[in-house]
């Protein structure tokens, strides 16, 4: 007879944190939503919720959570565990993975927002079945999740994709890109904040034939053919705010034309499938997080279970 | 008492095949190197050699090829074990895998010569130690194979991290670049027939202050940055003709200038190690395709083998 498993998870994004205590088959037993102010508030409310969590409902199992980053999670480095070089006041080298160390009594890993969600989409959405497939979430920032082997990709550290660098699409030579480090790498150039700088409005007010959706279709199909070059993975899906349905038929379109036939597999592979949206809902990344927690207690995906939680937290989508 | 094993492996090459078998212990038995002219010589001449190997030695315990590409390994695809588009007079469409699966009988596997070198640099070179690195050869064309999680890495399709986009080099606006499938790739712009094609001589004949090598370490450069964002191999071993000992140290300041500090695991990261020389020799592809047969046979890696093979027929380093 088993133990009865109790798992954490925790979606940490810019706005706000996600917290979910479910049990073994993904039930939520408690949740709770949590704005992203300073560290000290913000992870000091989320180790609450936690201990309030174990003293109801027992020992917490595992620990996982999938967080913004950049995340510092090579194990031999000094500052394994910490949020490193975000431009996100207060953020800077805090010591996330350390302060539920210091807090929470239970086996804990630690990965990207991305890559947590990408697990998410493997186990219940447009992921499935997939060993090999990259996840892209374009919104406040580009951000990329890989699983390889059906398992979340890090190496010495975590991929940062959208930092790449690509030439300039036509019609945009001029802007600056916003990227605090590379001015305009393709983030810089494409997320969310970069179409809002460019053209003094939020991407979603821009109508759908203003060249805005041109320029920013050029970029998103070069970043699907880097991934497709570099890793090619067997699907690309690409979410966030930024990907309004009109983008995908776009994106197809770039990509078919700049992979130019090189590849005899991408001649005859379906570009629907290829170039996707995700839908494993705007809990994805929790979920993900959760699922992570039972392969940490389990050694095992929890193939049982059936769809993303629905948690009454989530009324909007997943912050990018 | 286990049966002796005896393994086949082939370096395909677009001048020459190398082909060798050895015992368990890695020690070479036979070998031989045939040009590479049409499909019907060469591969008769290399199915040829096996047969023979075979009369003398016994079963083959498996053949591994690596090959020059691109390749289809979906082995679903209806063109699987094919060469595909390669510019190679005669050899686009050839079914190099069927060719072997007719004249011998021995489980095999076919993988690119690059994932194949990377084997060779894990087991016997750079990559010893080490889970997930990136092998770059840079010399006719520019080849990446990329070991993850210790394994060759292929989703759908292998690799092709050659043909990535990138902004063109300061001092570069006007060369049209030569890859027959994208014009100005990367391949197209920073191969050595693409140094060739720009400077009027070939690049081992220009000093090593001509302009030509800032441009090609920044060319270089930018595809380990790439590399770096997308898949954070904690290694990227660059080999090839093009890579002469006074580019290393170039391109890995322009490497750093790239990176411009965002990832801070990037800041404090040995460069010198970062960014290295092969050091497995130049029959590392074919000791990885030997190891590579050797772990299909066994689902092991040879790690008796304790240094990549000295095969009489390599006398100059291998292709790029």
């Amino acid at each position: 007879m088993s133990d009865p498993l109790l798992l954490g998870g925790i979606e940490a994004g810019g706005t706000k944190f996600l917290c979910a205590v479910t049990d073994r088959d993904g039930s939520t037993l408690q949740e709770t939503r949590i704005a992203t102010t300073t560290p000290a508030e913000t992870l000091g409310a989320a180790s609450s919720f936690f201990r309030d969590a174990q003293r109801s409902h027992g020992s917490l199992s595992a620990l996982s959570i999938g967080s913004f980053g950049p995340l510092s999670l090579n194990p031999l480095a000094t500052d394994h565990g910490c949020i490193t070089s975000t431009p996100k006041p207060f953020w800077e080298n805090v010591d996330l993975l350390g302060h539920f160390h210091q807090t929470i009594d239970a086996p804990m890993t630690l990965d990207t927002d991305v890559n947590c969600a990408a697990v998410g989409e493997r186990l219940f959405g447009t992921g499935q079945g997939l060993d090999s497939f990259a996840y892209v979430t374009i919104g406040t920032g580009i951000g990329v999740g890989l699983l390889i082997g059906g398992m979340p990709h890090g190496g010495a550290n975590h991929p940062e994709a959208g930092h790449i660098k690509v030439p300039r699409a036509a019609g945009d030579e001029t802007f600056a890109g916003i990227c605090p480090f590379h001015g305009d790498c393709l983030e810089g150039l494409a997320c969310g904040p970069a179409m809002h700088a460019r053209w003094g409005v939020p991407g979603e007010q821009l109508a759908t034939d203003h060249e805005a959706w041109s320029i920013e279709a050029e970029y998103v199909a070069a970043l699907c053919a880097t991934l497709t070059y570099v890793v090619r993975p067997d699907r690309i899906i690409l979410g966030g705010g930024v990907m309004q349905p009109h983008l995908y038929p776009r994106v197809r379109r770039a990509l078919v034309e700049r992979l130019a036939g090189y590849d005899a597999s991408m001649r005859t592979i379906d570009m629907d499938e290829y170039v996707a949206a995700p839908t494993a809902g705007s809990s994805a990344g929790l979920s993900g997080a959760l699922a992570v927690a039972y392969r940490t207690a389990t050694r095992q995906w929890p193939m049982h279970w059936r769809a993303a939680q629905s948690f009454q937290m989530i009324r909007e989508s997943v912050d990018a």
